[in-house]
């Protein structure tokens, strides 16, 4: 099993950025945690960080035909992106949406998520710990 | 591991209710599903159906001290409940939300979910798939 | 042919609500002039009335198997109930939906009614009256 | 008793107009199917269709003083006309509306009904069943 | 001076309609009223009442070149006729709307005049006296 | 007669302010243009102008007993004072709004007027011939 | 004097919920507290407490003929139920509407109050002080 | 081939209509226009120009049967007009939408078209040639 | 104890605006009222009235330092002003809102409180009685 | 005659990407379509396409000075993209909008296209051949 | 060069307000800081606070023919005043508007600016600080 | 000191863009105005201008540790990205946000700047003078 994750715009600034909101590990602890985990599970793991929507649409879709699942992170393009909503509908892959923090609790304009209608869950507010839910939840659909 | 499940108003007509939209399976078939995958994992799970919000809020507040985690699928209510959120963010327990289809496709009044600032996770379009995935989001993390 | 008649919530203080917009006859009044025209029909009628949301969706669901129709007025929770529309639809009853009053001329928030699209027919301003319409509305269709 | 039958915009297409949606029953056998039922209810019906809004006010004043009832069904001018609103309010006469479709379940812009506040019923959803029930509504208020 | 009173939809029923909110007097005694003052003020009238928009339209552009002034109260129109807007643009004639009562202190949907843009004046809530204050308007500006 | 014309913020700056909406004539042009007027009709008029809101209320509140009419081009205040209204309506006199320009063709905040309701007329984008017909229309009114 | 005090849903769980915005004192420590404040004023108080809108419904219609006065603090259900509104205006009885917190500072679904309306005070922010001053207020008014 | 192109209200006033909006040239002039086009392109065109919008509905159900496409400029009924969005999906013709300016940099109110969900192309702000351009769209569809 | 009472725009002219609204007792009999009453609780009442938004800014700056509490009825500036808002909140004193009527039953834009969020009740539509209430109030938490 | 023909995000996925809605030829059948009109029509084609809102911005800047016209699709970003719009006028040539299927008809965020305001003409719902139509619009106009 | 410094509202109150949100430097503090900078910059500042928005609106058109441009921080008035806009354009100096806080980070009233359209520079959350910025924008302006 | 200035989308067709509104000199033009007086200043400026999202998120992630200020006019991006926000705060630098023309006057999608929260000074409708405004900004500040 080879699954996809996807981090978008920003998330390569992780733990630089507003670190009381998000924490002061970095992307590539993110990297390695996933990593470490996907071991322990017995999958592949690849990912892609882009700070541009058209990237991101570009990996989803050379996703398709080489990846089984892929687990996102839009960031800032969750709120305003109907491009990444396109993509992972045309490629029909299952998709999890994870946040770190509940974007539902910031301003309105975070409340919006255009790709949640084509995901299979949405995990919010767990840290890097929702990333490990979302391999695990792959893993699990594919133990039965 | 002990986890609540609690189902709001309609459900236990699963089977008779729209069947081109939720399926031919019945309540009592989604309790047995659910049952066999906690046998399987080890964990132990209670079961709660109302149509009445209320009753629905004291189940929610019957699981502080007793419960580990809610798995929770408010139907109608949760496009219109309060007061369900305050009791979750009150007991404080770890909450999953889940719903059989997936309510941004559905009528507008569908697409506001009151509840989903307070879980962790929400479930969405899996059908009955969607409570067992919950359960093992949770041994999973209790598993670490 | 058997009809439940639903009340919801306040109704059962007819002739102490509000007497000005609502006349002075009772809520024994309604049913007894109901019985009335039920009996020259030729028709069986039952009743329920309720302040509490979920005890009307039972009575609904309740109806399942064992009446022919429903006429519902249900008060307040026209303008905030999803479930009652729920329990409607998925009973697949035919059903009337009847207001004393007109809710249009009053508040906004009286003007949003869930439950119109599950119901055949909507009966406003016509007072007592109304419910017997509703009555004679079934009756005529049974007839043909 | 005389009861006037309007039918708005395009009402005069059925049969071509979207079949799958309005059915193949052309607008001479709503005629027909109405003159049918009257004449078993021992009442009279006279028929106004029209693609002009101000004709359709026009009918409505011409019942003033002739007829005993309006039955209604404005088609697209349900949703933009607040002349048929005034029309109905200023003659005074007990009025239906009318639809074939349930328009709850359409467009955004058909949920509008600005002359549903001027009627004592609204049927939706029936096909030319609803214009019959009309009809007896009326019979039956006469009868007490 | 030769100046076109169009009255729109309803008005012609004046005196019929809603007494309580638009007095007993007709529409005969309106236009009665406005030729007295007419001939008073030594100025020619003519009027146009109308339930159809389109012949609404028609008479504003038959003014065009024929009349020097416009006194319109479009009544229901006032709220959904862009058309009406476009044809007292269009021929560029000195306008005054009039309504006999005030349109800003009932429902909502009257609230927006669409040819207010257009007009010189506005005179709301004045009766029958609002016509003569617009013919006395035009008079004035004519004698400076 | 007494007339009370009062003229809201900014307006003594008529001839600076933008002359290209407003024109170039000053407010003193504007008072001996209205006192000219007053003299040919015969009638007295007293001026205010003030920047400040409250001072508005105070002279709309000083014409109760001592003015018979008040003639108001309340400027910015048209858009955001409630307390104008409830000091028109207070003292009741016969009041009428006047705009140099259009309003309704401006910003969307302009299109407010909240005093409008309490005014037997609106004239608008007459420059300063609005004052004169306003005059004028309480003459006339007057003369009958 | 005998006044009812009812609490909404998640008011008994005081001290439990969130401690940080509504303090450590439990739900019977309020009961107490109000009860001595009674006893001091020489009053007679009585308790209702329920997370289901339904048995709050009920608890106001008992009131009739029994009690003098409501004080009500009905929660989350202050923000989502007509049927408060409806049951407090049917019965009639003088009623102060109490929250512990201030809700027009916290989530945009907590500013409307659809019982305001019908209450003849409000009091915000005051913690449990709010109740006893409710009751004092109540005392103040017999004393008259 | 036989297309028919009809004109909305005030169209007829071309040139005389706010010429430096719409231009000097007359409807007769557009007429001529589309008639040597349609010469050149070996097809028959018809005209209907009405201010009614009872009369344009009229129009396209007539073409039912007779014409082979429409080309329409509803002008004003553009935005308020559902009856010519019904009446043209009625007949089910390839239809295109003309407009000479751009709606979409006018007013806000003009920004919505109730038709063109029902039309094959929408094309704007190209003056008369933009029906010309209509035109050889459906002989270039005719003729592959 | 001290207690600022102040009166926002109009209140000065109860008794002649709008009697069958605010009764007919004056502004005077108002403060008589209040004076008696606070002789009776042994506590000092001043008193502004001003048409002016920032006189009443001034003088709730003016209580801090002087004054032990606050009672304001704002009038129209409670729909309007931040500023005032801003003061109550500067100051810091225990204040609370009264209004004569129930706003919430007026116009749309009388429902809007912006100084609501900093005090500490609210009470309406109890006539004079709502300022006494309102002392009382203040004077039972002084006791305490 | 040079023509840049400009498809957006996901385009190049047709035939992959939900085949129930926009068929089953892909992106190279398109282009191959495409080309073959062009070269029956006598005129030039170039291609871009990419699912980078940049990359799209920097190619209509590119067709400055080298194309005569452009066609577009902007797929998602026609309804997010103020960019594509500035890009568009700021190079002034003409623009076709074309759309495989008629977004009007779908999700309520596709029906903005921020880029119309800046098109010739907008074709929708006629799938490959809508790009077609837009080759031969200009081929037409070059053509007089 | 001289400058006018306008503060608004509740700026007098500055180190008493809200210390947490303002700091705790005064007024006069800032008057002072103003000052020396304005000193070690060469040019002469005069000073303005009221709390009334017509003293404020009086202020700027007193800055006409005498200041050569305008620092203003209106406080609770941006949010409300169109007046202040109306006085900033009819001078035409050149005005920078400033805020202590940022207010776009605040409640949702106080994100409109309805002075910003008409100034060249808006400094927010620069506490004390952007006074000064602002002068020196003047002073460079000036040196060029 | 060193100052990153970023122009987004289409800012390098300055004086070929639409020059009645953005003026005739290039985007060279710009930048040597710029560059000459960073000389003057005695500060070090760099450049990046791109039409990307994703490139203008990548440059403001770049001047992390590197650059002292930002100064950036997004353009069109100013209007639809979350993501430029992010950067800015995450990067935590100073911030200046400049538009060549006022965006409060243009389209109603022009008013919202998602970014404007995280900036210290926004410029508006100053040309190219506002860019260089913002260095003089950046250079009093250090000079302090």
């Amino acid at each position: 099993m080879h699954i996809l994750v996807i981090n978008g715009p920003n998330l390569n600034l992780l733990g630089i950025r507003e670190p009381e909101l998000y924490g002061e590990a970095s992307y590539d602890d993110l990297v390695s945690l996933i990593e470490a985990e996907a071991l322990r599970l017995g999958i592949v793991v690849s990912f892609v960080q882009s700070n541009c929507e058209g990237t991101l649409v570009d990996a989803i879709q050379g996703a398709y035909g080489t990846m089984d699942a892929i687990i996102i992170n839009p960031a800032a393009y969750t709120h305003t992106s109907i491009a990444l909503l396109d993509a992972i509908k045309a490629v029909g892959l299952p998709t999890i949406e994870v946040h770190l923090t509940n974007p539902d609790e910031r301003e309105d304009f975070r409340k919006v998520s255009y790709i949640r209608p084509a995901c299979q869950a949405t995990i919010t507010g767990q840290g890097f710990e929702g990333y490990l839910e979302a391999l695990r939840f792959f893993v699990d659909i594919k133990k039965l």
